[in-house]
């Protein structure tokens, strides 16, 4: 073969609030498969949404000083593949991950991909338990979270890709766990499958004294808040810190719609940092890319001994990718959300 | 003598607002001279008036459970002179610190005393950088601050009792240092007299924005943010933190007179965090208290050298104590406020 048949989504309008498939054009053309030194292809099997892909599309500097440019491949961690090579330490039909972008194909250098290895794991887990949420949600709680045995730590985002990650870290550490989430399904599956301590379903509640009220009297006060989604959700968690709290800022998914230009606003709470002499931190899985080794030493073997549960909610259809992303500020998955190639 | 005139300002009644003289009440009475094993009569000679004092009348838990207890004499640092004592390490006229707030005379325990050195440094110099004012600077920027030759540290409140200390001790430790202070004069003498690299008067802006683009201006991004004041100066400086800034909560006095019990609004800010990887954190004087004398150990040194400037604004009168008390959030003083004795 010659050429194959290439489809990649590309970002090509930037969101004013929810991003969606108007943000998105579909463009298809004939990829040559012939391959320089040091080559791969990769035929996509998995591809990500993730809520940073929101992050890099803000029109104000964020950890990256320009935002996604306009009319290129949307970022993207993707399983796939082997279909050719040029080295020997990849062969056809091998499992890889990297980051490809949202598009069937991808002819890439070998050094940027990760072998897989489909006999520890599914791979697609490369791009979940064992991948950027894992590290995340690992390095994140043991490294700025610093949990210990009897502490009462609160997740929001709970049934999310990290979140509920980060609970099933925790409960392994000794801690008490609190998770919040939207709706009764995702908190009954906190509590029954998970095994936390307990869990509370925001959408109860219409305000953030309601919601601090159920935390009160569930957990008590907090001694670490992992927080993926920001907002009223946080307005309720702060209020209740105890004394030398640690508040691990993982993500802001409430604020991705448009908060990132235009911040709402919310009640000031600086004052409780004070009276606790507690501790916010900002984390990214980037800064921990090194130490992903580490990561799959600990987290490999528990996902091996069925240790901890590893939710997948997979969508079939490349075609599918923009509104799967989109649904992950709408919609109801739970666990890590992936989309799968057609064939 | 068997009896001496005894003045107290008792804490009389709530404050919803800023805190005034409406909220004290004088009384005067009788003192027994007699002492108890154990004792001390001290004479006090200067108050102390500290922000913190309205942080304590907050109906809200703070960092204690209960506000402080109305009828009752308000608590305050206070320097003075041993009157009479039944212990041989305190003798009439030497100079004590202690918690015996708002009151002409004392009889305490002389384990709550702290023994006074004049020729090391004036007296009153216990009520601020010899004292708690200056064991919170010193520790909230080293050890919190964690400042770095080089590094950029903006101080708010930064010709207060605190913030100047906080200033001086950054230059030292070779940062580059932006003070932010209410008024042409107080930035003047940032400058000139401290040493400063800058100085903005946040009184010549109306917005956040325009506050942050002067402070953009005169030193770029932010790696350690020292706050005592929060509101819209914070907002101003937070989006310009650098990567693994250190935020450190010192104080948030532009909330105090009535936002720590209904907070305001504010722009949500922690996004920033995120994409910089940065940390805040609450610090109090308290928790350093047992390390007191590793404090004055440095810093003692830098007084009698005169390397650093402790300013002081002295008011006579212990009949001023409340509204003196008010100008600490309305007023124009530099440096440590105290009040001096009448006599």
């Amino acid at each position: 073969m010659d050429t194959l048949t290439h489809r990649r989504w590309l970002y090509q309008r930037h969101p004013q609030g929810l991003v969606g498939p108007e943000h998105y054009e579909l463009v298809t053309a004939e990829l040559p498969t012939a391959l320089s030194a040091g080559e791969v292809l990769v035929k996509a099997r998995y591809w990500s949404v993730d809520p940073y892909m929101r992050i890099n599309q803000s029109l104000k500097p964020t950890y990256n000083a320009l935002p996604h440019a306009l009319g290129t491949v949307q970022t993207a961690g993707v399983v796939g593949q082997v279909m050719a090579s040029t080295v020997p330490s990849l062969a056809p039909g091998d499992w890889v991950e990297g980051m490809l972008g949202w598009q069937t194909h991808a002819k890439v250098h070998h050094t940027v991909l990760r072998w897989l290895d489909p006999s520890v794991a599914p791979p697609s887990t490369a791009l979940g338990v064992l991948g950027m949420p894992g590290r995340t949600a690992w390095f994140g709680l043991m490294e700025s979270g610093r949990p210990k045995a009897g502490e009462v730590v609160v997740v929001s985002g709970a049934a999310g890709a990290v979140g509920s990650l980060v609970a099933q870290f925790a409960l392994r550490n000794g801690c008490r766990v609190l998770g919040i989430a939207g709706g009764a399904a995702k908190c009954q599956w906190l509590r029954e499958e998970l095994g936390l301590h307990a869990a509370i379903d925001y959408q109860a509640h219409t305000s953030a004294a309601s919601l601090a009220e159920a935390i009160r009297a569930a957990v008590g006060g907090v001694d670490v808040y992992f927080d993926n989604v920001g907002g009223w959700i946080s307005d309720a968690v702060i209020p209740l810190i105890n004394r030398r709290a640690r508040i691990v800022i993982c993500g802001v998914i409430s604020q991705y719609s448009g908060g990132l230009d235009e911040p709402e606003l919310g009640p000031r709470f600086l004052h409780h940092l004070l009276y606790q002499r507690a501790t916010i931190q900002g984390m990214l899985a980037r800064d921990y890319l090194h130490r992903m080794d580490e990561m799959l030493q600990v987290v490999g073997p528990m996902v091996q001994r069925g240790d901890i549960r590893f939710e997948e909610t997979v969508v079939r259809g490349f075609d599918r990718l923009p509104q799967t992303l989109q649904s992950l500020f709408t919609g109801d998955h739970r666990g890590k959300l992936i989309v799968e190639a057609d064939d």
